[in-house]
């Protein structure tokens, strides 16, 4: 059973008549326990980093902010807490609290279309500074006043951004923002000094002008004592809160495991902890939360017992492209064979399945931290100096923040691999700032770039292998991270051939073309669902996302509807290509091309309702192929 | 005449037996004398940023650096001062001297595909350091050793991507790179302190770990004893160039001729001098070389006079969309009626067409420096709080590297307009750093975003009418800089309307269509000429370069061939925007497509010759026009 703090209980905490620190801490604390209560029904989510800045954010909001203040964290994967404070507030339906990462509940990352009562979206990192002057300078045009509190990640500070907006929000005398800096130290893989170590913040934020000060980011009564200190200072004023990652849950706590090695890596930056865990971790935060009201006078707190949602055992043949999968062996036997090889990486070595790597070739490993562009840019001169690297984030990170930097490698005609994994719709959990569904967009007209999304651990190897032997020249993989089961058996495809794929079921009134496991799979049960609606649908599994052989696919089709699936944006994707290639190559074919995809921003939700939301589930797409009906029947 | 120092001259004085600082210093005059020849000859370059370092890049050269070591800048519109020293070392052919900005010539930027001598392809700002440290550790991992040299302006360190990198390169003992800052206090617009002032740069140098030392960048006994004073320095070394934008010709160097006023912009960044400037430049920078001559008791210098290039007159009838033209009055006059409408800068005020807004609103002018990431999440949160922010920088930039934060404000549902100006392949001389032929794909797929571009001065006023008053979403507006003549007269056009566009002349066996008066006018004059093979051809003017109304365009069409121009990559343009359309409101209209653009790394050259070398002036779509016959013709 899980267990949460209702919102009488919630507010009892918040109004009792104590000291504040003592009563605030207590609020961080049932806050803490509905966070994690969140975070384990949801399957997912980030509590390290929500619990070390818990204290912080309930200290601002119960004691600090007034009508027309504004906060938000520019990190944003602690959004948990945030709503946790919110709701316990009453400013977000509590009932909320039941529905993290689900459809229509509270996404996985601030989302302000999705959550009024949030500021400003945010997930992708190191804009906050920015977005804080742009409300702090739209205030003083429209004759407001507020004061803008902004929260950041330390690891985030690696980011270019950050630095960027500090000296002009400094020169502009922006005293009405403070920005606070959850320094806990740890960031996604490790601690933030073993990542991309900064150095001494204080001495690099007074260079650029802002007022700082440090304070321990748990203990209430010196935080506020520290902003009260800094409030008269005419400049925007910077908080260095030193936080534990995961604080407040001892077994969270890295002093406690994540020892000082080269390879160790954090356990609970993103995910959800054991049953085990859950359960000890409640016990702790409940039994801490009970001294702080014993201490206040005030009764024990009394938690609601609620079921566990229904998690569906996976199905056990799942392609795992990714961690611990293909991609992971894939990256280390290229290794093995092209010793010019060498991997770049944007602290996500654990989810972009390079901690093998790491192992074996720790001298052909760099690890960059959270700077794309200075990632990219790196491995473009790399590549003239006769390297071959291989370059690694997100797929929504690295085809976007580094987009210049690219292009700028691409007209330099050498050879990169970019590796873009949590790729498409799915996960849909983090929300739309990790859901890569404009990568394609981005980067297709990067000159001499080959794009593929690999469907099955088999190809994914393959394409891997051409992109480093065969490839003319750069090549973006894009890899769906999450583990995905294609409901039959797929034939063995171990090489790659230019522009074609592999036809899994033949062409009939309609030919399905996908690309990757979670649309290759949709078509198959697409195909499996319109055959009791008499369409006959074929299925081709095309891994190539720009460069299609159009005569080829038009003789696939034979004289069939061409649906495209595509796991992106319908703009830009796989489909503008197939309908270039038919219009070049076969331009009759082309009159017979429905484009099936993403034609809004991607809902946050469990992996089946988003893709269900977006009409990418088998039924979706049975529905919009019965929509249009095929323009021509095969002969 | 223009005058040069032919080949025989530069290697006299660098092989004078003399003290090597005055020796060095009298070669920089000679490439200063050659480097404003190519300049004058090429009709644009930067003047003053190549002659504020000409004298450290000298020294470089002749003094310093030896086998294995490389030297690049970062900022790159220095260009024609690299190019007259390697030309006068023989590492480039001399005569290329002739061909700055010219095709198969020397690029307006470096591009190492170019111009192999050339280390790395710059223009883009802020990339300097990560690629000094990609070529560092490439060398380290290669078993190599060499030092690199990386110069930056000091403008350009507003670019977050600068401090992104610096740090890990200071974490990661890079002791081989040598960064030189070109300090000459002023940028694109006007001095940098009152773009965005970076304040004391060696304190932040410091703070990040590097070792930093001053001198004056012109005075190479000082410059030399100061990279001396730091070699044995374990830390990447950072120096300091106190220099004079314009440094060496009196009447371009800012103190004479750049009050310190709001609204004072500098008159030599870019463009080329009037033949009057180049003769009073040449003659005396001519004197001083003359003057250092005698002292080092050699001869005078023996000037080459050469026929300046016939310059045609440009035509009359040119449509001046941004500088001085459509924009630069229309967003006054949106002003005006909008009163929530702000700007955002990126130091582009003059090429932008902001000068007038500037002065007629300077409260609602916001200045943010090279920094676009940080200016487009400002913006993001300025249109959250109420504002109608129009962001401003040259497509290229603006499309690209602040392509995540785009992203971001358009999940948030507010309206934003950002303008990007110097779109397409012309003008060619700058290369292909500048020019924009990605930036639809780049920004094709972001939900919720209008793309437009008009053809008149009169459709770029509905435009932005349109995008201000009635666009539900953000907008993109793609303006072509260039004044550009359309050789007809064409109807005006008050009022966009959404998907559709003007019919220039009504379909034929083919109708174009284009966006963008290059493409628009390029598309007329090949309809001239396919009337000459018997070829009836339209022409519609279509703004819209992703919202197609694919219905009434294939009614425009009959049942023509539909041939779109793209001044863009071939690859994610108006065309595959026009293509999707009819796929799916006029299927069989999409098998009569045909799609000509840009399908190479745009090639640096005049503006005519570079349309012709991609096929893509009047001719060359004749050509390709031809070569696919129309697969129907109208009955």
């Amino acid at each position: 059973m899980l267990r949460y703090v209702p919102a009488a209980e919630l507010d009892r905490i918040r109004t009792l008549d104590a000291d504040p620190y003592e009563r605030v801490a207590a609020f961080a604390d049932a806050c803490r326990l509905n966070a994690l209560y969140m975070i384990e029904r949801a399957g997912s989510g980030h509590p390290g980093t929500t619990f070390s800045c818990l204290d912080v954010i309930s200290w601002l909001h119960l004691e600090v902010m007034g009508d027309g203040d504004r906060y938000f964290s520019s990190k944003g994967h602690d959004a948990p807490g945030l709503y946790a404070v919110l709701t316990a507030l009453g400013r977000l339906d509590f009932e909320l609290i039941h529905q993290l990462r689900r459809l229509d509940g509270l996404p996985g990352h601030p989302d302000v279309a999705a959550t009024p009562e949030v500021v400003t979206s945010t997930g992708s990192l190191g804009m906050g500074i920015s977005k804080a002057r742009g409300f702090a300078l739209a205030d003083r045009a429209l004759g407001r006043s507020g004061h803008v509190y902004v929260l950041t990640g330390d690891g985030e500070l690696q980011e270019g951004q950050f630095w960027e907006s500090l000296q002009p929000t400094a020169n502009q005398g922006l005293r009405e923002i403070t920005a606070i800096v959850d320094r806990n130290l740890v960031q996604s893989d490790t601690w933030v000094d073993r990542v991309s170590d900064l150095g001494d913040l204080e001495e690099k934020f007074k260079a650029f002008g802002w007022a700082v000060a440090h304070c321990d980011g748990h203990d209430l009564r010196m935080f506020s004592q520290t902003l009260k200190g800094l409030r008269s200072d005419e400049r925007p004023k910077i908080v260095i809160a030193h936080t534990r990652k995961g604080g407040g849950v001892s077994f969270m706590e890295p002093e406690e495991n994540l020892p000082r090695t080269e390879t160790a890596l954090y356990g609970y930056h993103s995910g959800a902890p054991s049953s085990a865990e859950y359960e000890q971790g409640t016990a702790e935060i409940e039994a801490r939360l009970n001294e702080r009201l014993l201490v206040m006078g005030a009764g024990s707190v009394e938690l609601v017992a609620a079921e566990p949602p229904e998690h569906r055992s996976a199905p056990k043949e799942r392609q795992m492209l990714v961690k611990g999968g293909a991609y992971e062996r894939a990256i280390v036997e290229q290794a093995e064979k092209e010793p010019r090889l060498v991997v770049l990486d944007a602290d996500l070595r654990l989810d972009c399945g390079l901690v093998t790597f790491r192992e074996r070739f720790p001298e052909r490993f760099y690890e960059c931290g959270i700077a794309e562009q200075d990632m990219v840019s790196q491995a473009g001169a790399m590549a003239l100096a006769g390297l071959l690297p291989v370059v690694h984030s997100f797929a929504c990170f690295l085809s976007t923040r580094p987009n210049e930097q690219i292009y700028n490698n691409a007209t330099e005609g050498t050879k990169i691999i970019y590796a873009g994994s949590l790729a498409g719709l799915v996960p849909g959990g983090p929300g739309h700032s990790h859901q890569s569904v404009r990568d394609i967009s981005a980067l297709g007209a990067v000159p001499g770039l080959s794009l593929i999304e690999p469907f099955t651990e088999a190809e994914l190897e393959a394409a891997l292998d051409w992109a480093v032997h065969n490839a003319p020249g750069s090549v973006y993989l894009r890899l769906v991270s999450v583990p995905w089961a294609l409901g039959f058996d797929p034939p063995v495809v171990d090489e790659v051939v230019s522009g074609r794929g592999t036809v899994l079921r033949p062409a009939g009134d309609v030919l399905f073309v996908a690309a990757g496991p979670v649309m290759v799979a949709a078509g198959w049960h697409a195909a499996d669902l319109l055959a009791e609606d008499g369409v006959e649908a074929g299925l081709v599994a095309l891994p190539w996302l720009r460069d299609v052989d159009g005569a080829w696919l038009a003789e696939v089709a034979a004289g069939g509807q061409i649906v495209t699936l595509d796991n992106h944006y319908v703009t830009g994707g796989q489909g503008d290509a197939v309908l270039a290639a038919l219009a070049a190559e076969a331009p009759e074919a082309a009159s017979r091309v429905q484009k099936i995809g993403v034609t809004e921003v991607p809902k946050s939700g469990g992996n089946d309702e988003t893709l269900r939301a977006h009409g990418l589930d088998a039924g979706g797409i049975r529905r919009q192929v019965l929509e249009r009906r095929p323009v021509a029947s095969p002969s």
